[in-house]
């Protein structure tokens, strides 16, 4: 129940900071934080909860991950659906707060929040295929990076820093493609706000992910059975 | 003793780095830093201080934090009015060496130097409400990054890193909505400066940081009792 | 075997992620990225890989770091031609996914993509001089910074944080000069997508990367004959 | 002699790196790095240097560090000439290369290259008791925090982190007010170029960072006597 509620409150930040960052500061086009900003706020959301909660729950905060890690042999299956709820619910929490703190200033209007999208919604307009390789391509990386910096010869502390960099790093290629997701949660979290077009896009931002976290979990075994765990 | 000098220059640069920042770079919008360099500079006071007096007094900075480590059973309560005296002359000292250096360009004008204000002295024009919840629930994650990266079992010598960025990371997130506070040490440096209306708001700047620190303090303890020292 | 897919997985991920954060960002010129967000991005390319497969292949992703690492006496000579050339493949496979994700935006063109260039080419004008004395001097700097960070005396664990970030601030100072390279696989994988004067100035970005690379091999031996393992 | 050539080496990355990223993307204010991006360069090549040579010469860099370790009881006084010297030469062949690259621009001129300055040659036109108030507090908080973070107590091999980061922080605060220097050498490097008034005014970037590295010499041994090692 311990790790559930970290999952809750780590996925509730992930969604507050990431999505809040680029939505709050929106408004401020010559100060404001663009895509650099964005993308270091995803990161530290992930550094700052991986040192809070890594060591609750292993700070996913993310159903790919979760079912990346389940595929690649580092996490137990019984556990799966419960993180994946506990993250869903955080996320949509986050974006609740979110919701909150931005309809107080006048004149709010919800737009796209922060909702991931493609063609038409992609922030450069690309198209549903550029998408989905994008998306699954991300991902695969982002578990590569998880799996492996994680593994017990890599040196030890540094996974939430290059874990949380990575994210980072994710957003700084392709929010202008997709908004970047690499997260189902955080997809869902916006979608379910947003409404319309942004639901009728949600299978995309869940089945790019997982194919690529499945991916990287058996090509990460495949790589290196006897070095995995 | 030697704490309370480790405090009183910590929060020193905190407020003559953060502020600084922010208020020095001002007239250079093109070259400018804009809020990412703000909101770097104030998670690099943290950082740097955290290494360099970390092993002396704990590097609180902000009496905020002070209230939420002894809330979570971390911190002697008998120290803590002493350090909160110390931030707060900290704070103000650092502002006044900002006055000095920033009073030194000519056609200076204090303006809101770089105080926190919410309704119509919100960068973004956030209402009070919008403020409040902003104010508490940024200063609940910070504390709640501070209580689990500090823990034994967190990778030893990240927490400073992981906390500074977090500072990092929530003004991404807030400057838009109050300037970004979570530190009443901060808020009361600006504020004795700017008089007027930053006096009369500074109420909410010691009220909700505050708040979210104690309700952090509890929910850690009520999250996993048997894993706090 | 598994050390070449790892290299190979390694400079696919270092050019997707460097190239493709300039190349998708390019038309986002308020919110975009510019010359900081691509300098981060490489630069996180190899602190993300550096954790990852630091300890399967030491995660050298670039043909100039291994004959460094062998002139240094750190990296066995019967290794570098499969490196390279795994390296060289899996630029290419970055740049192709990258190509796929970049088309599939409506009125796409290759343009320069993210090649490297001098004179005419360089995005300041630079002169072919500038430019070799340029790459060679910042390849030189970036062997002496893996020489020494990897040194067994340096800090455990911190090597894969400076030298991805020696990267960033390799890029920093010489996008400018020539879209900075210091990397031949880097420079083969987006001058054969762009042909024609790409490939007619590819001779330089292998030439000047590992002739400072080899003297940076040279000069740290020749430092500190001692100290090396 | 080891010593000096690294102190040589990394002076010269220093110069080239922070200085060269300021003068060599000056050209392109929309993409360009502006003031955060040179901030950050500074910073790295700290970092990088400080994982590269601090287990050969301590990875100073800079006269006022070491005659500011010298004062805190951290270095032996009869190096102190020898590092000056290598520090100054090292500076001053990094802005030679610098020289070299950007003349590689057609239409290239000097201007003020990237020297330190005051009142008129300040680059938001600071006074001269600004400007030295300014340098001596900055210098005094990268010694403290230089002490500080190199103490038996603080967590291993983060200081070259938090030092590095103090140096970004910094130049944040102080880049408008006289272009950032803390670093007689640093300074001196660049006046040679610029002559005229850059030479007139190098006093301040001698006297001010100097006086603030013995002030915090003396305070942190006088805060805490029994903690130096």
């Amino acid at each position: 129940m311990k790790k559930l509620v970290a999952e809750f409150i780590g996925t509730l930040w992930l969604v507050l900071g990431g999505c809040g960052s680029a939505v709050l500061a929106a408004g401020f086009p010559e100060l404001g934080i663009g895509f650099v900003g964005v993308a270091l706020a995803f990161g530290l959301t992930v550094i700052t909860m991986a040192y809070a909660i890594g060591h609750i729950s292993g700070c996913h905060l993310n159903p790919a991950v979760s079912i990346g890690l389940w595929v690649g042999g580092r996490f137990d299956g019984k556990e799966l659906v419960p993180y994946i709820i506990a993250q869903v619910l955080g996320g949509i929490a986050g974006a609740g707060i979110l919701y909150v703190i931005a309809s107080g200033q006048p004149g709010f209007e919800l737009g796209g929040f922060a909702a991931n999208g493609y063609g038409e919604h992609s922030p450069g307009g690309y198209s549903m295929m550029a998408a989905l390789v994008c998306e699954l391509v991300m991902t695969f990386i982002f578990l590569f990076v998880i799996l492996g910096s994680t593994y017990t010869k890599a040196p030890g502390g540094f996974a939430g820093v290059a874990i949380g960099l990575c994210l980072t790093l994710i957003h700084l290629i392709s929010i202008p493609v997709t908004n970047t997701s690499v997260n189902p949660a955080r997809s869902t979290s916006q979608a379910l706000f947003v409404g319309d077009w942004a639901l009728g896009e949600l299978w995309l931002f869940w089945a790019a992910p997982i194919a690529g976290a499945v991916l990287a979990g058996f090509v990460y075994k495949a790589l290196s059975p006897e070095i995995v765990e």
